[in-house]
Formats: C-alpha cells, structure tokens, sequence
C-alpha cells in the first residue's frame, strides 16, 4: 500500500506522473449515487457500511482514479458526539442548539471510538475492496466545523464565529481545543482501519485574515496534524492562497492548492512541500480542449513541486458531467507515458 | 465640493484623519429603511426618485458620514437597458433569459441616458440636499454584472460564465463589451448629475485566478474607468488581495481592499494608490473593545498610503446594529483630534 502512485507523490517521491483523484468524486455528480441514496438522509447513508463502502468505490469503478476518498461528511463525527445535527437538503448542516456561550461548550464532548464503530466497519470493509487502490481519510478542520456550531447552520460571512473568537478569545480556544479532538479522534480511527493517506478539509478558512487564522486557527489544526505520522496529510483550504505557508506549517506533508494560484507559485510559497490541485472545477464545463491545456498547463506547473497530486481546486460541482472527469481521469494518467502504481 | 475630505484622500492628499463611509450604509441594517421598503420591490424603490433620495439621506443623518453613497442596485443599469430582471428577496437578481449564445447577445442593447432619466433626477435632488458632503456614485463590474447574465442569477461558483470565457473568447469579449459600455453611460449620468467620486464594484472578481483577471475582466472594467478623469475612481472587488495590482491597473485613484489584506501591506502592493477600508464588516458584532482596537489598527496601517477612506471591508450585514456603525463613525472622526472638512 505504501508504495501506491499517491503516497509517493505525497511524500514528495518523484513519480512519472501525478496520480489523480477529486475532491466530491464520491457523490451528487454521479447518477448512480442519486439512485443509492433515493429516500436515505444524507447522514444516515454516511453510518451504514453497506452505503459508505458502495458510494466511496463508485467512482474508483467509474473513472478508474488513483486513491478512494471516504465518502463521509464533515458534521458526522459532531453528530456521532451527540450533536443534535441534521443536513437539510438545498441547505446544509443545520445545528439545533448552536454553541455561543460557556454554558454551551459541555454539551460537546469528546468522540469515543464506539461511537463510530461504523467508520471502523467501513474503512475495513472497503480497504479490503479497493486492493491496491489507497484510500484517504477525511475530516473538516476545526475552524470550519466550528464555524456551523456557532451559527447553526452554514453561514456567507461567519460573523458570530468571528465576533466570538475576538470577544472571547479563552472561550473560543475552549471550543477549538474540543472539535479538534473530535476532528483528531475521527482520523485516527480512519487510519487504525487502513487508510492510506489523510486529508483535513478547512472549506471557510479563506474567511479569515492571515493574523486570524495564525492566531484563532493554526494552533488547533496544528494539533490534530502534528498527531499523524504514520500516514501522509494533506491540508486544504479554499482561498488560502494569501497564508499558504500558514497551512504548511499547521502540519502538511501535501498542501492543497485553490485555482486561483498557480501551483508553481504556490510551490515557491510553500518549498519543499508536495501540492495538490488545482483545475477549476467550473472549467470541467468548458470545451474539451479548453480542459486539456488547463489539465496540461497544470501538469507543468506542478513539476515545480517535490511532489503533485492532481485534483480539482475545489470538489466537484454538482453539474459536472462524470464523462468528462472520466476524459481528465484518461489525460493525467496518460501524461508521462504509463499507467502509475 | 472638490475639497471635501473625502474627495482629498482619493486624491492622495494628506488629510488630519480618513473620511468614513460605509458600502451598503443604506439599506437593510437600517429600521428607518425596512420601513420604507415596506411593500414596494427593490428595483422599483430604485427608480423611484424621491425613494433614493431619502435611502441615500438615512445614514447621512443618522451616522454623519463623510459620504452618500447612491442607494441603487447594480442590476438597475441592466433593467434599464431592457433586460428581463427582477430581484426576487431571499435570492437576489433573476434574469428570466440568461445570455449565453451569440444568438442572446442583440438583447443587450446599448443604455441611454433616457433610459435612466431618474438617475440623474435622484442625484441632482441628493446633491441639493448633501450641500458639503459628497456623494459617491456607483456601479457594477462587467464580470460581476455578466455573471448574472450568464448563470441567470447568482451563483456559487460561476460555473457557466468561466466556462463560457475560456470556451468561446470572442463571445465573451463581445458581451463585457456590452455591459461595460452599460456600466459606463451609467456611471458617466451620474457624474454630469452631480456625483463627486464613483465606485466600480466587482463583488465576485476574487472568484478568478489573476490571470483569469487579467486575460478576461481587466480590459473591460479598464474601458470605463479609464473615461473617467473629472472625478475620484473607487475600484474595489472582494476577495483581490492575489491580484490588487491589476485592480489598480484597471483604473483607480483608490483601491478598496477587503479584510483579508491588512492596508500597510496593501499599500506596498499598489503603492502611489490610496486604499479604501477595510474593517472585517463580521466584526462589527464583536465587543465594543475589540472593534475599538481593529479601528486604530486599521487608521494606523493606513497611514502607509497615499490617501486612506475609512470603510468596511465588504458591505454592512443584514444583522448589524446601527448603533455600532454610529460609534465607529465617531471613532474614526475623533482620529487625528478634529472633524475634518
């Protein structure tokens, strides 16, 4: 398993192309996925193994792409700590009792591993499936689920969270300090049962200004990262381009990459740093030959990097049509002259 | 009117402490505003002269800002030119028949100035009204207003309208051709009528990669501002911290930048430029200490430029207390020991 295309390009090995896989591969683009999830909630498809194992291998069947990404969302490990969470359709995590004042913060306690004894069951049953396909682990970083804990629900401008953690600093920490454990519980348990790489999703981080995140963030992704070793991590945020180095050194050993910044500045911004990314998801509805130079001028840029590991800047939209992630899928495997692995 | 204190720190003068105003001071936050409103549509309380004058006027009198800014909304022009569009609350505008082919692209007729007679009703009768404090006139982008043609309405992540760019440029080409020569008769009325400084607003351009920026919006927003010589230009887009240099290329006295870039080093980005902003409008809900504090930081790091206009870093929220506007207001004019102009 080690030695898989992903986990080479991840620890900054030199491979003879970048092995490809896409943030949201698993899911909402796919018609087969709409079929298995007709009439099952979103998370309860997200706790039964028999669906997690069957979403998450869709598209390794489908596009034929170098790593699984667990099909999982990042409120399940909350919701598993007794979180009162649900995922309304058209609009998100919506949290019934959000968490603002101290008198909240008891109502999150911490994972314990029975609680999740069906991420266990899936990650074994699907490590055992994928064969030497890797898979990647996953959960949100701490800022972005505390983010829906505070707001309640999903939110354009986070204003209580940002008014919470300069008001109360302690209180905010306190917080932080108690998701990160759950986000840190959550991975661990995905890596005992054979995950083969890992990745700490921050979707909001770009809401914030470098000195927010270095002071109000850093510290608590930092301490879920700084925990795995055994695997390689890769740290993401969208729009983060401006603290890049910020999310390296919060513990990376692959540091995702938006669209809007060029992998080859990217890499001078993070040196040494193995990166993924970083196609524009909506350009995956322009014309063909638009998406091969993309896909191309990608490949390129990422050379300036240790290592690369090829993926859309952001998850897949919804609109996307799979036959064309098949075409993209076809194209980076294609580049360097062989299959990988 | 030209030596207004705002007029002096677009210029780039040194004046004794920052103007203050607020983008979206009218409107929403507002009781005196939701009251007006009260059963009459957005685009319609737009074209209603003696409606935009008392809009524009509330926060001037509640909060003794430095500037009006005109109450309008940027799909006005668009409507006035003819297009099918409607601001449907809870959503924002809807274009009924998107632009998307060469075929859509006659519809978009050219504005005339008759077409938007209550524009230069509404600013005669504010200039009248302001006497010493200037008004600031206002439009939108190409990129951000062709977004909405394009996708019909807003849009996450503008899916349609980059595909559309890079699948068929001339196209592209074509229609922000079109919509900045909208965007420019508009801005251009508004000038004639009366406006002492005008703002281009991109509210998604921090959607693109820089040299998407570059390639695509840039010479378009560069078209209408580059006509405008007789008063300040204000360019501001969210989310441009990666690219403020072609903000400031495009054309700009003043560059407004969001609250990600603290101003000392915005002002090492474009220097010679003024900079508007750039209060995280999240934080306005924060302590009265912790506002009080990223006020004086960002007066301070303002000095760094040329010419600096106080402001928030993106629009007033909704959810707002207008009584923290107000106090901000007075923090900024007790800066510096005097009222200014």
């Amino acid at each position: 398993m080690n030695s898989s295309l992903l986990v080479r390009a991840c620890r900054g090995e030199l491979t003879e192309r970048p092995p490809v896989w896409f943030m949201r591969q698993a899911g909402r683009s796919l018609p087969e996925y709409r079929k298995l999830r007709e009439g099952v909630p979103m998370l309860e498809s997200c706790q039964r193994p028999d669906m997690v194992v069957e979403i998450t291998m869709q598209p390794v069947r489908r596009y034929g792409v170098d790593a699984a990404i667990f099909f999982s969302d990042i409120v399940v490990p909350l919701k598993a700590a007794g979180v009162d969470v649900e995922i309304q359709p058209g609009v998100g995590p919506v949290v019934a009792e959000p968490i603002r004042t101290r008198a909240d913060l008891p109502r999150l306690r911490p994972l314990e591993r029975d609680d999740v004894w069906f991420i266990t069951e899936s990650v074994g049953a699907l490590v055992q499936e994928l064969g030497t396909t890797p898979l990647i682990g996953f959960a949100g970083a701490p800022f972005t689920l505390a983010s829906y804990l505070v707001e309640g629900g999903p939110s354009r401008h986070h204003e209580r969270t940002k008014a919470l953690m300069h008001s109360d600093p302690d209180l905010w920490h306190e917080l932080l300090a108690r998701v990160a454990r759950i986000s840190s519980t959550f991975l661990q348990v995905q890596i005992d049962a054979g995950a083969s790489a890992i990745q700490l999703f921050d979707s909001w981080a770009g809401a914030l200004s470098r000195s927010d995140y270095e002071r109000f963030v850093l510290p608590h992704s930092a301490s879920i990262l700084r925990e795995i070793t055994s695997v390689p991590r890769i740290h993401f945020g969208v729009g983060t381009a401006e603290f890049l180095p910020l999310i390296a050194e919060a513990g990376a050993d692959v540091v995702g990459v938006d669209w809007r910044l060029p992998l080859d500045e990217a890499a001078r911004r993070v040196p040494g740093k193995a990166l993924q990314g970083n196609l524009d998801p909506a350009l995956v509805l322009a014309d063909t030959s638009v998406i091969d130079a993309e896909v191309d001028r990608i490949i390129a840029e990422g050379r300036s990097a240790p290592g690369h590991v090829f993926n859309l800047g952001h998850g897949v939209l919804p609109s996307t049509d799979p036959d064309v992630l098949a075409h993209v899928v076809d194209r980076v495997q294609a580049a360097g002259g062989d299959s990988g692995a």
